[in-house]
């Protein structure tokens, strides 16, 4: 597919991410991307769906990440060591996306369509980790508490990770939020 | 406002959620609401804002309840204590609401954008509740992460609380999901 056009997704996903933040998601067209990779729209079309889908192309990977990473915890693992298990191998895998993670963030926070996509997005991977949890025998509620505050501990790890000032890598700023959780949750 | 239409608020909302029940929210329009409660669209937009706003008319109170509930707990709470103390005057607040709960319930389910916008409601809770925490000296990633298990805990409890087959009121279920979370956060 790409053989005329080395990196044409990569190229237009960062030209993508450039007019958005230039001028706004709204007033951002596919063409305007396409001309800004050098591309034609057809080309765009072969990699993504529509503008939306530059944000949120990764997300069926990004659910998958959660679920496999749990089948792999040993089953004699609790279901809160199983979790962080799955969130260490997620936070592991965006190594070296932090520069586009930071950018997507700003593009996502200055729309509150994106925002709701993303808040959907989220509550996804909880419903199917809950499954998850569910299949290895965990009862309810415990497995979507469990679920959703994984995704909680993502979700204000990531914030933390594509901060300005944070040097931190996710993983460790993951276990962190993991801790934190434990020593609330303890609290007598 | 309501001189001559006694209870038109409820009426129209009553009127509302039957109709979203039987032809689906997107199919219903405000004339149709206005009808079948035997009043005119002008009452309607006396009380609402459009048809949505019937299912989300109570947010800005709902947001509230959680953060008085959360001012009004002893300084001296952890922010566990805290939190479960807002969790459980929330929960009392619906006393009597189980039926309408449940039709709204069904309404959403049937409808994603309306799933979307409900994400988007218990997202501003968590928001305004980590505020608040922060306001009583909790540091982050404690607040956040407190505020988002607190909304977890109460969006599980409140799914049990509307299921057909549920008996127990709101705040023991609130108070059975702390317990789970309190046991899963212990597990060494």
């Amino acid at each position: 597919m790409s053989r005329w056009e080395p990196d044409a997704r990569g190229r237009l996903a960062q030209a993508a991410l450039e007019l958005f933040a230039e001028r706004g998601f709204d007033r951002t067209t596919v063409e305007d991307i396409a001309n800004r990779a050098g591309l034609t729209k057809r080309t765009f079309f072969r990699h993504f769906a529509d503008k939306r889908e530059v944000l949120f192309a990764g997300q069926d990977e990004f659910r998958a990440g959660f679920v496999s990473a749990l089948a792999d915890a040993p089953t004699s693992a609790t279901p809160t060591d199983a979790i962080a298990i799955s969130l260490a191998a997620v936070g592991a895998s965006f190594e070296g996306r932090r520069e586009f993670a930071r950018e997507r963030r700003q593009v996502i926070a200055a729309n509150p369509e994106l925002q709701e996509r993303e808040l959907v997005k989220l509550a996804s991977v909880a419903a199917a980790l809950a499954d998850a949890l569910r299949g290895r025998g965990v009862e309810e509620p415990e497995a979507s508490l469990t679920a959703e505050t994984a995704m909680a501990v993502f979700r204000i790890a990531f914030e933390r990770w594509v901060a300005d000032d944070e040097q931190r890598d996710l993983p460790e700023l993951i276990a962190e939020s993991l801790g934190a959780l434990s020593r609330l949750a303890s609290t007598p």
